[in-house]
C-alpha cells in the first residue's frame, strides 16, 4: 500500500508537533511526504503533476492544523484546483475511486472543548463534514480521523505513545487491532539496525520482541480456554 | 444596521448567478459590497484595513460559490489573517460580539441531493459548521443560510422571487416574517422613483400598495377576532 501525506502548514519550520511528526516518519518507499507551502507559496500548483501524484497512491492522508475548524487556505485551493471533474468525480472523474482517505489534524485546544456545550461546540466529526462529503464524492473510503489535541501540553511519555500510534496510522492497518499493532512492532524492532545500538541496547531489543511474542502466547491460550468453555 | 458582503468567487465576471445578484443590489449607503477577489488576487491581505471595515458593520455576510463544500480559498485565507486573537475571540478580541454572520451560498447541486441518502450525503447544515463554529467563538449571531440551488435550472419567475428573497435577505429583518416581508415591500415600493415609471404604471404601484394595506388590515380585524374567541 502506497500512502501519500499532503501537508499544508503556512509555518512548519515553526511548529513543534510538525517537527516531531516529520522526524518520526520512517524511511520508506511506500510514503511519499508531500509539503504544499514547500512548492506552491508563491508559484501556481501544477495541476498535473499533483493529478499524477494523487493517482500513483492507494492512501491519501491530509495532515494540517486546524484553523476555523478546516485546512489552511493552501489545501483548499490544492483541492478546488486539483481535483477536477475529469479527475476526481463524475463519470469521467473515477482516479480517486477505492483509495482511502484520512485526516491528520493538529488541534490547539482541548478535546474536550469539541463537543454541545464545551468551547468550540462542535465535535471533530462534525466539524469534519466537508471532507467526508469530498471522500464520498470522489468514491474514496474515510478512514478514521488522527487528532493530535495540544501537542504542547503533552508529556514526553505521551509523545512516545502519539509517535507510535502516528506511525501505525500512516503505515500500517487503519484498524489497528491489538494483534495488528503487536505484527507492526515486532516487526518495526526486527528491522531496526542493531548496529547503531550501544552496547546492551541489543539485548534490550530482543528481550522486548521476546515478552511482546510471549503475551500474544499467553492471550491466544487464554481464548482457546475460553472458546473451550462455552 | 450597516451590511457588509463579503463576496469570494475567483471568476465572478462568468457567474451569471453573482452578476445576476450583484446587479440586483439597491444602492443604500447601508450596504457594503466588498469582493475580496478583486483587491487580492496578487497582493498580501492588508489586514488592518479589513479589520476596520469589519469592525464598521453591524452585520457580515459571506456571500460565495461552494467549492468542495466549503468557501474559495481567498476567503479561507482572510478569515485566517484577518481574524486574529487580538481582534476577533479570545479575552482580547470582543470586536465581532454580537454582530450577525449570514451566508449566502451559490451552489450548483440540487437542494434533495443535500442528504442523508442523497448524491451529497450531508445537509447543508452540517456541512457549514465550520463557519457556525467560527460565529460562535467570535461571538456572532449565526443566521439561517440562504442557500440558491441550481440558478442555472430557475425560471424567470423563480429568478425574480429569488431577488426579492435576497434583498431583503441582506437589507431587512432575518427573520422574515410576513409583516417584516410586507413592511419592507411597501418601503421599497413608496422609495420608487415615480417619473420613472410609464403611463398607467404609476397607477398600478399605488394599486399594488393599497392592496398589500388593506390585505393587512384583514389580517389584523382577523387575529383581534379570533383573540376575542380565545
Amino acid at each position: 500500500m502506497k500512502t501519500l501525506i499532503i501537508i499544508s502548514h503556512p509555518e512548519i519550520k515553526e511548529s513543534s508537533s510538525q517537527q516531531y511528526l516529520l522526524h518520526s516518519i520512517p524511511d520508506d518507499h511506500d510514503l511519499t511526504i508531500h509539503h504544499l507551502e514547500e512548492f506552491y507559496s508563491d508559484t501556481p500548483i501544477d495541476v498535473v503533476a499533483e493529478q499524477k501524484l494523487v493517482a500513483a497512491h492507494d492512501r491519501i492522508i491530509f495532515q494540517f492544523p486546524l484553523y476555523w475548524y478546516s485546512s489552511p487556505a493552501l489545501l483548499k485551493q490544492w483541492q478546488d484546483e486539483v481535483l477536477t471533474g475529469d479527475f476526481a468525480y463524475g463519470k469521467k472523474g473515477t482516479q480517486l475511486q477505492n483509495k482511502e482517505f484520512a485526516l491528520v489534524l493538529l488541534i490547539g485546544a482541548a478535546k474536550s472543548d469539541y463537543q454541545a456545550g464545551g468551547k468550540e461546540l462542535f465535535s471533530m466529526d462534525e466539524l469534519t463534514k466537508p471532507f467526508q462529503a469530498m471522500a464520498h464524492k470522489t468514491g474514496m473510503i474515510f478512514l478514521k480521523t488522527f487528532s493530535i489535541y495540544q501537542f504542547v501540553y503533552m508529556t514526553e511519555q505521551e509523545k512516545m505513545t502519539l509517535l507510535i500510534d502516528y506511525q501505525l496510522f500512516v503505515t500500517g492497518d487503519p484498524e489497528q487491532s491489538l494483534l495488528s499493532r503487536e505484527n507492526w512492532l515486532l516487526n518495526q524492532l526486527e528491522k531496526t539496525n542493531v548496529t547503531t545500538l550501544g552496547t546492551g541496547n541489543e539485548e534490550i531489543l530482543q528481550h522486548v520482541i521476546e515478552m511482546i511474542e510471549e503475551n500474544r502466547e499467553t492471550i491466544d491460550d487464554l481464548k482457546i480456554l475460553l472458546d473451550d468453555m462455552n
